[in-house]
């Protein structure tokens, strides 16, 4: 087990967004190594199908356990909806996904029973969140509406200005006229963290009453140390490290280091 | 040379925004067979490397010329900015990308020698229009400005609104501070024409003088013409028509109708 515990945990996501997840997991488990895939050149998933999302996801888990991996984080929304159940059947690692730690946290916060989520067309389309909801607990009732610009809103950095109030208003307006007593919102996609302030004070302007935004990266960076914990797999020394593999480079330098929270290095271009 | 005549001409996108290039064609050549491919499962490619956007482009050529094509139209501005110079030297039928048209219409529109380009993140860091205009005329001077939330405005179909305004405002706002006295702006991306009217509005507001929007789509539609006609391949009968192949096709049916002006029927999901 000793010789397990040693070895990285392995995040893949479609492209630099599921650095959230790692930034969350690095705070949590500052000791372990990390190697990271970004599929950057095939990024988005979201708008995919899920048949494509399924093939992409395994050839991302392949890269993974061929580098070793202890764990896999699914670090994607779309990918965590459309692929999980397959990846957990096939492979021989613990597989987690996104959505069922940030649906376990939704329902904590949850007081009017009405819980809304926002993400990609394809984590949308997909219904993983009230599925897993729906799962947990049978009598909440979910609101969901998929929200494609707050991607690039997310990556252009346009975190809280005029542009961004706006479009918020605009999905998070149709959200209320739904769903006027809801008080929870996941946010079902790895970029929206960084919209985090901007979204919450427009859902208090537009809701009138307290709504709880829930960060699926930091309930699956939780989800991470008990299944870790629960196998004996938690490393016990060491400094941790992170490795960043993308299969495009062309755009990490310029957005990863707003998602990582601190500049990147040792990013390294691989074919898949 | 009448049996090559009657072949498809063949044309492909990285996703649906391509079908604003065949709307084109088929107006302007309406007896032609047209196989359009988009490669919906890889979509967008404005975000990706040279070297990734000139892979994926081979593979769509290989599957067109598969299909006997006698023309190959890259409807995609990325992928013309990239990947035509390479596709033109090994492929053994014509090749046509849309920037050159586009630079070609927008050289003729300028009065004051000052011309915007608006595009993906890879057609304006390709600089393929600032090139393509430099060669036909080395006293221009260009504008570009990336505009990433411009594809995703037109698929959600928000392309007159308070939230169009706002973006639209904010881009052609830069585009302004930068070069006020520019007097055309080319719609560097497939997705454009659909938000033509808005952006001809705010372009009108904020630069106080006329704005000519250069469509690359119908520059492009007269370019294939001339190409086929100097070589006599246009054909002289038939209806037309029009194969619609997708490597992904999840989202084919909610926007192509918009993209193509009717209802897209005969639709193919394809491997490539």
């Amino acid at each position: 087990v000793r010789v397990v515990a040693n070895r990285p945990i392995g995040i893949f996501d479609s492209g630099v967004g599921g650095l959230t997840v790692v930034r969350s997991v690095m705070e949590r488990l500052p000791r372990e190594e990390i190697i990271y895939l970004g599929d950057t050149a095939r990024v988005p998933y979201g708008s995919k199908s899920a048949s494509t999302v399924l093939r992409y996801s395994q050839l991302s888990t392949r890269f993974l356990l061929d580098h070793g991996v202890k764990l896999i984080i699914v670090a994607c929304n779309t990918a965590s909806a459309y692929a999980l159940e397959a990846l957990q059947a096939e492979l021989p690692v613990p597989v987690l996904g996104v959505v069922e730690p940030g649906a376990r946290e939704a329902l904590a916060a949850t007081k009017s029973g009405r819980v809304g989520v926002i993400g990609t067309l394809g984590t949308v389309r997909s219904e993983a969140y009230p599925r897993a909801l729906a799962r947990l607990d049978a009598s909440v009732r979910v609101t969901a509406r998929a929200c494609p610009l707050l991607v690039p809103l997310a990556e252009e950095g346009w975190l809280d200005d005029e542009v961004a109030e706006a479009v918020a208003r605009r999905y998070l307006g149709e959200l209320r006229q739904e769903a006027p007593d809801l008080d929870v919102i996941v946010l079902g996609c790895t970029h929206y963290p960084l919209l985090r302030p901007m979204l919450s004070r427009v859902a208090a302007q537009l809701f009138r009453h307290e709504v709880v935004l829930v960060d699926s990266a930091v309930a699956t960076a939780r989800a991470a140390a008990s299944a870790l914990g629960e196998r004996s797999l938690l490393r016990d020394g060491g400094g941790g490290g992170l490795t960043c593999c993308v299969t495009d480079d062309a755009r990490i330098g310029e957005v990863a280091t707003r998602f990582l929270g601190h500049e990147l290095r040792n990013i390294r271009r691989v074919d898949l």
